[in-house]
């Protein structure tokens, strides 16, 4: 009971809460710590007439029971959730939104059935395009009357890729309420939008999803400069974090060990780099957890503080191709994707 | 169990952890919200051993029981605790410590023994000059080498004033562990560090006590201007707080309540006067608590918000006195009594 870490509170109601990243301890997030990211109040679910349809423009419409989909083979697969708009608050100029720190992201082994299996059983038609998902939980939005469900949509290459679940496990368990039981969708390596939870109709079309959820939020909104004004949020940016020491924290002198986590979407991640000297130098750090292609990868360094000062402290990760992070973030209207090098300072006494 | 607030974990070991401000309902803070703040790892107590010792200065020296304690006459007082280090967070440049936000600070009711009744018991000699109080909490230091126990004093006019109390019930309910069973001093007005948890010791002595938690710690220390280059922190200052909306809000068009507490640790808070404008117009909230010497006070202000924008908000207390909050924060090395006019944007949809 002493000692019990807490999520970080950012909104009750919808609850959007965060993972504390300095008690990052297992590659696994406990249940209890795992990050919760809600655009509306949780939904009311009945299990006995919960079905997950599917539909739209495939031969073979269907409606999958609870219990269907556990007779099912399952997969498992590790996958890091981060929430697009992970680190936002250190975007200067602040952008609206939840001011989501380092712990807008959790990791878990998820399981269920392929989605790929599904649509290969209802049969996608030859004109589609995409593949929208729709969650249980609905509710108004501050830009624009009327009420809407959360829904988003794929792309149908992405969609029928084999790594894509309709996880109905959480680390063994099944799924746990607030992180969508009864199902909810896993998109390995996209931000955490992309996985709806409280999942109940899949559908295929042959048109660009133009919900509110897919057009009006989830894009980089951008003025000038060489970027697009508008791009969708897709894939998590390579980034690493530190997870200790913290920010302004003062330790003694002697031996610490600099921990935190690396991710990316894109390509794997193959080294995290530490600088002590304000990024003149840099170190490799070692690996505590091994590859895995859609988890988050802890890292260590031992630091050997043997002068008295103020440090500043910087982490970075290098994906395969040689890919690094920008030391500036690339600030967007909406806060999203922020993986500038992150930088802390640490007083030694 | 939905919707659960939590601490905000600043720190796991010594546990550092944040009243989530934005769930300011009650004026009382629920038991397992009650922020926390530790110097050193919980102590081990032991009920059968335990006893209060006074002495030192006095011409009775005595140990007490808890169970002596809880015959004599018990006093009950609403007393609200913040941290020196409360909104150390929003110090630039930032300073060393733990990184509070709005939320160091919480509200109870403390019973307990009158600390008066106890000195004036012992006989307090004519020489004395200050009062010592020693925690069980003990551990090292980063700055310096050796062992040292929690231990601050008061002055004897401040020791002696009737409100100080060793209070061994919080709420009604016996002291929790985590804030300083079996008895802690609470010292009314005075930043949280005065106010000693697990208390074991009272010592009357002749000269300024020298401990590090009285000259290195908890000491506004600055450089060049006018002020004093090394001022101990004792009372809190006169500080109000925003606890919804929260910094970088969404809403949507219409009326909201904005809704916060006030707290000043020399005279009684007599206004709380909101800004939508940055400042240009003032607007006086209305009290939602009533006047209690010791304790915060909310206060809530309906606000119009017909206009689609962003706005900077503000809210500052005005003492009986006339005094207010600066605009710019009283910056010092060490990051404690930040009470400049908190200022967060709202983003109107």
């Amino acid at each position: 009971m002493l000692y019990q870490p807490h999520l970080i509170t950012r909104r009750i109601v919808p609850e959007n809460q965060e993972f504390p990243m300095l008690s990052l301890s297992s590659r696994i997030t406990p249940e209890h710590l795992f990050y919760v990211r809600n655009h509306f109040p949780y939904p009311v679910v009945d299990l006995s007439s919960w079905k997950l349809g599917i539909g739209g423009l495939v031969d073979q419409p269907a409606n999958y029971s609870y219990e269907d989909l556990l007779r099912m083979p399952q997969y498992s697969l590790a996958v890091t959730l981060q929430c697009a708009g992970e680190k936002r608050a250190y975007f200067h100029p602040l952008t609206p939104g939840e001011q989501w720190e380092l712990g807008a992201n959790s990791h878990a082994v998820w399981t269920g059935v392929r989605l790929a299996d599904l649509l290969r059983a209802a049969g996608i038609r030859r004109n589609a395009l995409e593949v929208t998902f729709e969650g249980m939980d609905r509710g108004g939005r501050t830009d624009m009357p009327g009420e809407f469900t959360f829904m988003r949509s794929l792309p149908i290459p992405v969609a029928c890729h084999p790594d894509l679940l309709i996880a109905l496990y959480m680390n063994g368990q099944p799924l746990p309420f607030r992180h969508g039981y009864p199902a909810r969708l896993i998109v390995p390596g996209w931000y955490g939008m992309a996985s709806v939870k409280w999942l109940q109709r899949i559908t295929v079309i042959d048109e660009p999803f133009q919900g509110p959820f897919q057009t009006n939020d989830y894009v980089y909104l951008r003025e000038g400069g060489d970027q697009p004004a508008s791009e969708p949020v897709t894939r998590i940016r390579l980034n690493a974090m530190i997870a200790q020491p913290t920010d302004q924290e003062v330790i003694a002198r002697g031996n610490h060990w600099i921990t935190g986590a690396a991710i990316a979407g894109d390509h794997p991640v193959a080294l995290v780099e530490i600088s002590i000297d304000h990024g003149d130098t840099w170190h490799a750090a070692s690996w505590i957890d091994p590859h895995e292609t859609y988890a988050w990868r802890r890292w260590c360094y031992l630091w050997g503080a043997d002068q008295k000062g103020t440090f500043s402290m910087m982490a970075r990760a290098v994906d395969l191709l040689g890919n690094t992070q920008p030391v500036r973030p690339d600030w967007n209207k909406k806060g999203y994707g922020y993986n500038a090098i992150q930088k802390i300072q640490v007083h030694v006494e």
